[in-house]
């Protein structure tokens, strides 16, 4: 019996809150410990149309499933009023490879997993008493890691910048509930030198972030880079910056921010940095003092699929939703 | 709108017959051209209960959809009383990455596919009077391989051999109704030396068949190797036969009997074979004459997924077939 779950059912389990940290923790804890068997990511590119399939797939030891994600960006989308995500998840029985459940959440349950990574980042790499964020970009995933951080820090302003005029001024009409004071930046450079915390949302392939604009304290998380071509930092804050940490090493270093600092000679590439699970199982890993400047670069794993996709499903078994097929 | 095709519905669309041959040959036509994007297969293992699930996936340039495939084996399913293979696929829009349709085969159409690839080498590779074929193995994918030979070839005998005994007698039975001669084989090199055509369909991790069994005439197609650990022929028949043909170099040099001989330095890894495509496309590339000895090397690819993932879905369309999700 596969369980099928389709989005409006998927959003009565799981929203965007503070429930999901643990949730999330724990995978990229498993993740760190070695419990994990996190083949490399398949993508799939159609050139021609302006898309990409990415599948993604974890099994957590002693975990009875495991998912397999697949997860479309398909970019000249919006153009025929569709959105550029789309995607699905399948939960399959660890013992048996049965298919437990399909998850029809086209996109969203990635779209929270990726925001609630950026809580955590900031949970245990900026400053406690950051009031003002900064975020650069302004698509979706802008708003949910700006939502992300405010169940973590007690952000109170924040700046925001885009390259695209019209999609910063939409974007600042988005995101009034948070009721937060909204600040749009002339230059990221301005952006960077009054926030605390900065997160970049962007499919940049260049860097956005120049390394002279780095001060003490400063707090960035690089979630745009999820591709070999995408770059939001400049190379040399990864040297420059007391303490670096990926989601996972071996992703980051062919998809991140760290994959163009090693090309760029600037880190070798054995040179060995702490995951945040790591810093998750032990915090002192993280930031030491009020004055280091952090850096987290998350490419988005394979275990945060299988953690969001179980914790759906068992919500979505008590509540007596979805279709069995 | 995803359609959603279950098992019994995908049965009445497609069954193991000559309409597929051309499908399949398309796709690997496709393949040898350089017209399809077909990343590496994404393999999760699951030891703990000796279990697998490979994701494999390939966009063919110029169709408006291709397919993910996903395809688990858990071998110890059987002492649970269910099948070992379980699996779907899903197939995308090529313009927007929508999801189409979900296809909740449990392995039915990769076993199809797989056995119409069979058919396929031994239709550009065998001796074309080739009554007399062999089996190794007796699992699902011996009887469709032998159903398969009969599509191109006018088998009369089979010689039929498994390690396990009463597997074979099961099998002898259960092939009754293709109404040919059965002979069970008293061992595998008297197997080789009575039949035409030989095809292995086993998960064995040592070879079967000795390069010294090799006779004037022969083909040989290996289907069970589909895994890195796996291997069913002498490495040295590689190098011994007048023609090897992997349905898809970059897989066989890493996951079929190719891999072993590499690694055996019995083959060069630089050294370049023509693709069963390139057969198709030329068929002078195949067998030469009566007396080649060949082999062909098949590890299941991609492109054949997604041509019978398009296949079905047509069909279920004209049929009125699925449910609308």
């Amino acid at each position: 019996m596969t369980v099928f779950l389709k989005l409006d059912d998927i959003k009565k389990c799981v929203q965007l809150n503070e429930q999901l940290i643990p949730v999330i923790e724990d995978a990229f804890k498993n993740l760190a410990d070695g419990n994990t068997i996190m083949p490399p990511i398949q993508r799939l590119d159609v050139h021609k149309y302006n898309g990409e399939t990415d599948v993604k797939a974890a099994y957590i030891e002693g975990l009875d499933s495991y998912a397999i994600k697949i997860a479309s960006g398909f970019f000249d989308n919006p153009k025929l009023g569709i959105p550029s995500s789309n995607g699905m998840m399948i939960l399959l029985d660890s013992k048996t490879g049965v298919i437990k459940s399909i998850l029809l959440d086209e996109g969203y349950l990635t779209d929270i997993r990726t925001a609630i990574a950026g809580s955590i980042a900031a949970k245990y790499l900026s400053n406690p008493d950051s009031t003002k964020a900064g975020i650069i970009g302004a698509g979706l995933q802008a708003k949910l890691q700006l939502e992300a951080l405010k169940l973590v820090r007690p952000i109170s302003t924040v700046f925001i910048w885009s390259r695209d005029r019209e999609k910063l001024i939409n974007f600042e009409r988005e995101i009034q509930y948070l009721g937060l004071d909204i600040k749009k930046s002339s230059s990221i450079e301005e952006l960077v030198k009054l926030s605390e915390i900065v997160v970049t949302t962007t499919p940049s392939k260049s860097p956005l972030i120049k390394s002279a604009w780095l001060k003490k304290g400063l707090h960035i998380t690089a979630m745009g880079s999820d591709a070999e071509e995408k770059n939001e930092i400049d190379p040399d804050i990864i040297k420059k910056c007391d303490t670096y940490i990926p989601d996972s090493q071996s992703q980051t270093a062919v998809l991140g921010e760290l994959h163009h600092a090693i090309k760029a000679n600037i880190i070798s590439i054995n040179e060995n940095f702490n995951e945040i699970g790591e810093v998750i199982l032990n915090p002192a890993l993280g930031r030491k003092n009020k004055e280091d400047i952090t850096l987290c670069d998350l490419t988005g794993t394979g275990v945060q699929d299988t953690a969001i996709a179980r914790f759906t499903f068992d919500i979505a078994m008590k509540k007596n939703l979805g279709t069995r097929l």
